[in-house]
Parts: C-alpha cells; structure tokens; sequence
C-alpha cells in the first residue's frame, strides 16, 4: 500500500515503470471519462436532505423499540439524561446561580417588557413559563432564558405597524401572543425537520452589524424614559428618534428622571467594572439592577418625588400567568401579518439563543444540536403564548451571570422561574413607585455587550465583503428599521456569493521547477512555462452564461499573445493548450457552448485542446452534451499527465 | 526544462532524488504560505474593468496620432474598412440580395408595425434610416435590419401599459419614439463602456424559452386579423387572448377574413417548402408574402370584398420618414417609464441581433466584435428616433433570406432601404385594400422559425436546470408577460449560480493506485484509503456562512465513523485528517471560524489537520484571521505532498 501510493519515490526499476507509465496514462485516460455518473439533481437534493434528517440519530443502527423510545425521550427531554445523577451539591450551585439570575432577571424583565410595549407584569410572565420548559427540552447547561432587548425590540417594531398599542392595546398584546404562537411553531419546526441551516443565512458578520444597531436604536429609545418624554415617536430609526429628542426638549423638561437615571446608570456601571477586576464579587454585577430598583422606588416612595415629574411605573398586575389560549387570533385580519412577524422573530431569537448556548458550551467541551436546541425553543415560545409571555430566547448578559454564579445545570433557570413567581405573586405592589428611568438606565447598562467593535474590526481587517454586510446591517437598523437592516445584510451576503462565483478568474499555470506541480504564475512567479504549451486554469465554480464569454475571449486572447511572441522562435512555437478546469465544478450549455467554439477556433490554429480533470457534473454534462465525442479523448486527471503526453507524443503513437 | 518538469520519470540517480525531495518539500511549504498576496477585490475589479475596455484595441501598442485616427474611424465606420475593394460584381449580388429583401421587408415590416400598435407607414419608416446607418457601421455581411416581430410585441405590451394607442395614438407614439431613443441610448453606452456582458445575463436557455413563448403570443395577436375581431384584449397572456377569442366568436363571424388568411398562409408556407427542398428557387420564400399581398390586394379590390366584412388596412400615409426630434418627450410624466422600456428593448434586441450576427459571421469564418456591433445598432436606433422610426434590430428571417440571396457587404441593407424609401414615395397608396388578414399571415408564417423545439430537448438532456430556466421564460411569457417571463428566467438562473456555489459539496478521496493521484471515490471507485489518514476534498468554491456549518458538521461526522471503524485495528488507527481546498476559492470570516472549530476538534481527538492548497484569496484571509498561527505550518500544495510526509515522519523530523 505504502509502496503503491508514493510510487514516484521507490528506487529501482524505473526503467521497467516509465514503460507502464502510458498504460497507466491509457487508463486514466478511459477512468476520467468513464467515472461513474454523479448523483442527479434530484439525488444531490434528497440525499443531502436525507443527511440533514439522520445528521443527530444516524448512529444508532441496531433497532429496538423499547429502547429507541426511551432514547428519543432522553433526546427530546435531556432531563432524564442528567437527571439521574443529579446531587445536592449541584442543586446548591444551581439555588445560588438562579437567586442571582433572578435578581438581575426581574428589573430586566420589567424593563424589557416595556421596550416591547406592553405592561410590565407580560416580562415577568415571560421569565417563568419558558425557563421551566428549557429546563427539561434544553440541552445547554448555561442558557438563562427569558426576554431579550433585541427580540422585544424587533416585535414591537413589527407589530406597532399592524396595530398601535396606544389606541388598542389589547389587540396589541393579543397579535404579540399570535407572533409568539407563530415563532414558537417555526421554531419548533426548524428543529423538527432539522432546518437549522435556516438560521446560517444569518452570517456571523451580518450579526454583529445588525446587534451593534439594535443596540444603539434600543438606547435611544431609552431617551423616552430617560427625559421622562410622554410623546415619542413609534419608528426606531436615528432621524425620527432624535426628531422626536429635539421637539421634547424644547418643552418644560423633567430634569429628575434625567438625574435619577444617570446616577443609577452610573451605580450600575460601577458595580459591573468592579466585579469584572475582582471575580470574587461577580454577583455585584448582578445584582446591582435589584439594588438600584429597591433603592430608587425607596426615594421616590418617601420623597414623593411623582408629584415632581418623575414618571413612575404606577400599577402592575398581581398574580401569576393568565392563561392565554383565548387570545390567539387565527381568524383574524392580521395572522399573516403575525405569522410573518413570527417568522423573522423566530430566526433572530434562535440565532441569538444558539449562538450563546455554543460559546458557553465550547467554554465547557461539550457540543450542543442545533436541531434539539431549536425544537427546545420552539416548544418553550408554543407553551409561552398560551400563557401570556411573548417571546423569549436565551440571553447574552443573563447566561454570562448564570455561569459566572457557578450553575451546573438546567435547574437555576427553574429557580429563577420560582423566584419570579413569588414575586409575581407577592411583590408586585412594591413597584407602584418605581421610576421608569431606572428601567432605562437598567436595560442601558446592557447594551455595550451587544456592540462588539473588536470584531467588526476583524472583519474589516480580513474579508471587506464581510465588513460591507456587517455595516449594511448596522446602518440599515440605525437609519431604516430593523427588518431593512436584516435584509440588507441578506441581500449583501448572497450578492457577495453570486459576484464570487461568477467573477471570470482564469489563471496561466506554470511549473514549480522539479517538481509535477503546476501553480499559477501570478501567485507564484517561479513557476515557469512549458516550451509549446500554453496552460491555463478557470478559476470560477461555475462556467455559465455569466462568465463564460469573458472567459472564452480571454482565453483566446491569451493563446494569440502567446502565438505572436513566439512566432520567431519555432521551436517553442505553441503547438497546444492545456484547460485545468479541475475547480470548475459545474457547467451549463452556454459554457459548453464557450469550450465548444474555444475548441472550434483553436483547431483553426492548428492547436490541440486538452482539458485537465472537470468536475463531476461537469464531464457528464460535456458528455451528454456530446463534447466529448467532438474533442475527442483529449482528456487527463492531471496537468502533469497532460504536459508529459505532450512532451512523448511518440511515444504514446507507438503505443497506441 | 523537459527532465525536470517530469521528474518522476527520469530512471536513474533515485536514490539521491529521494534525499532531495524534503527539502524541496522544505521549500514548497514555504511557498505555500509566501505566495505573493492576492490583488485586492478592488484591484480586481478595476483591472477586469480595464481588461474589458482595452478588449479590442490592446493590439495596438504603437501609437501615432494620424494612424490612430484612421485606424478609430475605420473601426468606427467599417465601410471605410471593405469600401475600397468594393467592386461591380459585388454590387451585382448585394442588389438583388437588396431587392429580394425588399420584396419580404415590406409586408413583414407593415404587419410588425401593426404588432406594435403603430399605423403601417412607421413600419416602413423602421426600414429606411436604421438599415442606412447600420450599413456604414455595422461589422456584420450579412445581417439585415429593420423591425422584428419579438420587439415590436415588446414594445406595444410595456407602452399600451402607459398609454393607451386607442385612446391616445399621438402620445403613445410619442413614447414609443422615445423609448426608441433610450433604447438606442443604452445600446450605444453597452458599446462604448464595453458592457457587453450585460446582455450575457440573458443565458442563452432564457432566450430559447423567451423567444418560443413570445412567437405564440405574438401567433395568438394574430387571432384578431385572421377573424377579424374588432375588439381585442391588450393583455398578451394567453388567458386573456383565449377569453378575447371566445368571446369574439360568439359575435357575428366574418368568415371572409378566416378563409383569405388561410389560403395565403398555406399559399407562403408551400412557396418556403418548395424553396427549402431545391435551394435554386430561395427567393420564392423571399417573395410569397408580396405575392400573397400583391393578388390578396387585388381580389378585394375586385371584388369589394371589404362591403362583406373584410377588414383592409384603408390609408397609409405617403411620403419619407418625418423629423420626429419635437415628438421625443424628456419632460413628460412618462421620461422613466420610457427609459425603463427603453433598456429591456435594448437589450433583448441587442441579444437577437449579435445572435443572428455571430451565428451567420460563424458561417462565413468571421468574428463579430460584439461592443462594436452595439455602437452601430445603438446609434441606429437614435437616428431613427429622430426620424420617425421604433426599435430595429438584426431580424432571423431577413438575415436568412439576405444570405441565401447571396448578399456580399451590407450594401444590401442600403438597396433594401432604397426600394422601400421608393415604395413609401409611390407606393402606398396600392396598399388601401390590402387586407389585414394577410399581414396576420404574413406574421404567422415567420413564428415557426422562433420556437426552436429541438433546442430545448437539448437543454433537458444536458442540464434540467437550464431547461427549468428556459421553461420559466416560456412560461413566464405565455401566461404572465413578456417582462414576467424575463424576469423568471434571470431570478432562476441567478438562483441556480447561488445554489450551486453554497451548496455543500464536500468528497473523501482516495489514492488510484500506482499513482500520485487523488480522487474522490465516490466518482473514481478504484480509489483506495491511504492507512491512518483521512483526506477531504470541499468541492463547495464558497466556504461561507450559508455552508460552513454543515461542511464543519459532516467533516466531523466522518471523522468520528473513521474513529469508530478503526478502533480495533491500532494499526489503522486514524491519525491525521488531510483537508484539500484547492476548490476552493474565497471563504469569510464564518469559514474561517468552521476550519479552527474543526481544528480544535480534531487536535482534543488527538489527529492533526493537513491543509492542502487553498485558494489565493483564501490563504490570504487565513493569514489575516491569524488561522495559519493558530495551526502552524501544515500547508501543503499537493495532496500527494501531505501524503508523502505523513507516511515518513521520521525522515522529515531529522531532516529539521
């Protein structure tokens, strides 16, 4: 075997091998035209899809009912994996990260809730139905779910278009439970037929761009609470945000909110910046939002301070989650409207959640399914919409406490769930005085997180198509809204994926002196050419109507160059050209159409053609296309086989 | 040169070339990662630009004024070129190519006129001044110019949308000159800025479908003059056509017009089989449809056959094309619209014309020099704008006829437009009882030549996708319109680019024994497992966020089925995996992230990751992602190389 692979280094008998070497050549020469035929279309199709499908339960052959039952249950219900070996210890890890997620959890939910436009009490609902269910579908051990800034954003964004939340809030409320109902369902979907790939139309870089933006259009709409401003705009793009900014400050101002936001704001910070030099006191971070909600609510309590124009939540709704099933509308005028909304929320929210749930779980070493992950999500939205939470997601700033809080498991977030629910039930009437720019400056002191320059900057500095979408993503949310930067960063990304494959690349290849390599002269310019010989490689996936004319006058071009250098010197007369076309991995009829007339006008010129190792789809096309019968067995696996019969042509005469 | 480009084969003296051959291993190494840096995506595109424009005059290298000039005109006006050696006998052939033309050029343009909505003198008109400038400007012998069925369908389709030629005929011909002017515009900026390749969007597979679902409807157009409906539907689709038929034939019938368009058409189609078996007699095809008009025009004037209900075409202006400059509208509400028209217009006709060009230039062993031919048609088409033409292109069945009347220069275009320019002085008044029902025959009898069956079974054969594309087209037009129709074809040729530049391709390869040769296995059978080494080609030209994941996945998956099935041989154990890349051809930052997952995966398995030739542009952004750091120095050129050191790791740890 070894001996057989590297035959071009065993000593001895050589002179025996360069006799084989043209049967050798005889064969390739039929191997390369006569490979098997490649997977149709439809083939290519199912059986990718197929993979896509058996990707997670592929491995286990051997069936058996009982068992697949029990093991698709431990699929769907990680639960009963680890559950088994579940110890007080870890439940002790598990108490004290999800007290610690609570605290930060319940300002933030209240917060959120908001940015989403709807009653406080909705985001504290949203912090207890779908952990509980991610605690026993979920497979990462850090996600902390529960609303996101960027996910309430995009909702309200979305649905105030429909419906205004000012005029009717209760068909408001109700379209967001429908979005909810819809984004849970694709979810779940995505996960059920292992659509995963749905969400990789997202780019990285297309992330990054569209969270940077988000983030900035989610802190100015803090201004409203910031300046204590009544009326604002409904749009989120910078203009009329900052609009709306400069007609509310030329009106009687409310400087308390200002200044009570900012110095909270300022506590927060403060406390983060300490807790991120010393480790030790992490849960500062933390908790800090529930201390600066106790401490405000306290001063506004005995100041009295609403009567001064601090704006103040005012009532929330006791009691735990209502059950919503009522309010789903599938009759209504708008379920398109709601499931489009759906849709988009459903792909935000799993790219978050997945994207988070694999950074912590590479921190780890352990991998996490995209599929399962998808069908926890889906099914945590479906059971959130029935009992009025909107959608949630695991969150970036939630999961770094989590894990900082030492959880070990799934269970913190079904603390937290507890916590939120006692507090649901006993503590709602403490927040009649909070003020509402202490929300502000709360979800404020969250979003530097979701502005990541570092990485912008990477991506200027290695891929500038990359750069161009991430900043496509981040100007279309700032200056248009969150669905135009989202298509944006699409319509960038996929433009980027058309120009490269269509670009006409074609390089002049040159041999690296002693050895059988072949590279381009322009890469590597010690490379140098084969008297008489002309070889070029097309570097474009695809040779298709796009690309092929250009590739052809190129071509062309290029032998007349080379004809007319070398006229004089005929011994190094070009007698034939070489086509690599081993990266051309598919072809269509009007680039079978080019080689056929590249073909055609080299014959004119008494050059021989020879093609070097197309692709699969490509050489059974060429041959349905009857090509093949009209250049003839012209056809090599390699340009060292190609260069070497035509430096022995008598040799292979003999042969023959 | 010759011993060292085939070293392999150079018998004696082995034993030292196996010593040298790692320090040459050394040295490509080296190379691998020290080629020269790619030109920058903007260096790209500006040299493919500049490559475009200096396309055809970079032979030129010596410059002087005087010649230059001359040598620019000549190119401009290639009369100048043939002009001097033109001869007596030559003019002989072109004159009576001319009068045959004529003779096929009158009714047909008439008819299109008609198809147009345009009153029949403007037909004429189209077959004066375009064929004119296109004989001192055009580089083709053969084509013959004038208005074409497929554009003037075109044309009255987008316009009637705009303005209705029943209710305003001033204003809707108005914007039809217009539109001409833009569409000669376009046409003449495609040619001078070199932007030929804008017309190769249109795949060669759309035109097939384009062309065979615009001769049907532009064959049902004709319903209305056979049966002589007087109210017709403007929509093209062949829903409402069907509808309009219906309809009208549930009205009296006037059977006249039915029987006289029949009997001529038969009467044409039998003079082109007759002329198509004895090639002597060419010109009967050439000169039924003015036979056909010249004795239908003389029977109803006989017979008083309009008194019975036969529609005749009544008066047509006299006199030579009007100054049209005052009825070009720049200022209008429709400016846009017009130019939108203008640009589909330029290029579909555009396509027509450099396809007939190219495929009769192809015949007679010349080249069209496609920018050229597009300066001439554009500017042809401004001057007839100016002088009360639409939009004239290179027409299939003139050009046909032109050639078989043994046409030498285009000097033919020039008689032709002679005789008609006569006719429109003398002649127009015979046409008054003209029926319409023979320029319906007239039409119908030159659509069989658009709907090229054979030609789309060959696309079905060779590529399903190109047939798909075709089909849309074909489609698109029948039912919805001709720009739906455009539309569908180019979305599904640009998404077969897309799809199958992300689609995830990726093979294992094996060595074809007794050989240094890599190929996959499933294509090549025969290819063998090199012991301990996985090798994975990615036949994906894009590693990028849409496919990167599933790459990553399914890399990972064979890695852990190799892991697996070689657990009890120890011998076999898998110990590295090669990763070959030369396919592909660019990555972005989500590729790069999936190879150092992949990398990470594999190192925590204990197996090392072989690279083997990348892409240019993809080393250089490995680089700058510091990826090359982060692995070290496993870049190879060849699989055979990376082969090659895996299999003697300790020669090449002493040679360090």
């Amino acid at each position: 075997m070894r001996t057989s692979s590297s035959n071009e280094n065993t000593s001895g008998a050589m002179e025996l091998e360069e006799g084989c070497e043209f049967s050798d050549r005889q064969k390739t020469v039929v191997s390369v035209l006569s490979s098997k035929e490649p997977p149709t279309l439809w083939q290519d199709i199912t059986g990718t899809i197929k993979e896509k499908v058996n990707n997670s339960n592929g491995k286990s052959k051997s069936f058996s009912l009982s068992k697949n039952v029990s093991s698709t249950l431990r699929g769907i219900f990680p639960i009963l994996k680890w559950g088994a070996s579940y110890n007080l210890a870890m439940f002790k890890s598990d108490f004290m990260a999800g007290l610690t997620l609570a605290s930060l959890g319940i300002p933030q939910s209240i917060g959120y809730a908001g940015l989403a436009k709807l009653d406080p009490q909705y985001g504290l609902y949203t912090s207890v139905v779908p952990p509980l269910i991610y605690a026993i579908m979920g497979s990462s051990r850090e996600i902390a779910v529960g609303p996101v800034a960027v996910v309430s954003l995009l909702l309200s964004s979305m649905t105030q278009k429909v419906v205004d939340p000012t005029i009717d809030p209760i068909s408001y409320r109700n379209l967001i439970f429908t979005a909810t109902f819809f984004a849970g369902l694709f979810q779940a979907g995505f996960g059920i037929f292992r659509l995963g790939f749905f969400i990789d139309f997202l780019s990285h870089a297309a992330l990054v761009g569209f969270m940077g933006g988000a983030a900035i259009v989610i802190g100015l709409q803090q201004l409203k609470g910031l300046l204590g401003i009544t009326h604002f705009t409904n749009n989120t793009d910078v203009v009329s945000v900052m609009k709306a900014v400069w007609e509310a400050i030329h009106q009687p101002l409310r400087p308390y909110n200002f200044v009570l936001g900012c110095s909270f704001l300022i506590f927060i910070l403060v406390y983060r910046f300490i807790s991120k030099r010393n480790k030790k006191v992490f849960w500062l971070a933390a908790i800090a939002p529930l201390i600066s909600v106790v401490i405000s609510t306290l001063v506004v309590f005995l100041t009295r301070a609403d009567k001064h124009g601090v704006k103040i939540i005012k009532h929330v709704q006791g009691g735990v989650n209502r059950n919503s099933v009522a309010d789903l509308q599938f009759n209504g005028p708008f379920v398109a409207e709601a499931a489009k909304i759906g849709l988009i929320v459903a792909v935000i929210a799993l790219t978050e959640a997945i994207a988070v749930g694999r950074s912590f779980a590479s921190i780890n070493g352990y991998y996490i399914d995209g599929n399962k992950e998808m069908l926890a999500i889906g099914f945590m939205n479906i059971a959130g919409s029935l009992s009025s939470c909107y959608v949630a997601t695991g969150s970036f700033s939630r999961t770094a406490v989590n894990y900082s809080a030492g959880c070990k498991t799934t269970v913190s977030n079904i603390v937290m769930a507890f916590t939120v629910f006692i507090s649901l039930l006993l503590l709602t009437k403490l927040l009649y005085y909070t003020p509402t720019a202490i929300l502000a400056s709360i979800i404020l002191s969250a979003l530097p997180g979701l502005i990541d320059v570092g990485e912008a900057c990477s991506l200027w500095k290695v891929d500038k198509l990359d750069f161009l979408t991430c900043m496509g993503a981040f100007f279309g949310v700032l200056f248009g809204s969150v669905e135009i930067g989202l298509l944006v960063a699409v319509a960038i990304s996929f433009t980027k994926i058309i120009l490269n494959s269509i670009w006409p690349r074609i390089e002049i290849l040159g041999n690296i002196p002693g050895a059988d390599i072949y590279c381009s002269k322009r890469q590597y310019p010690i490379a140098v050419d084969i008297p008489g010989l002309l070889i070029i490689r097309i570097d474009s996936s695809m040779l298709c109507f796009v690309n092929s004319s250009f590739i052809r006058e190129r071509v062309m071009r290029w032998v007349d160059e080379k004809l007319e250098a070398s006229v004089e010197e005929s011994e190094f007369k070009l007698k034939a050209v070489v086509i690599d076309m081993s990266n051309v991995m598919n072809i269509d009829t009007s680039g079978i159409a080019a080689l056929e007339v590249i073909h055609k006008n080299l014959a004119s010129e008494g050059l021989q053609m020879k093609i070097v190792n197309p692709g699969w789809q490509v050489i059974h096309k060429m041959k349905l296309a009857k090509f093949v019968d009209c250049i003839g067995e012209k056809f090599f696996l390699t340009v060292g086989e190609a260069v070497e019969v035509f430096l022995a042509p008598v040799t292979v005469t003999v042969e023959k």
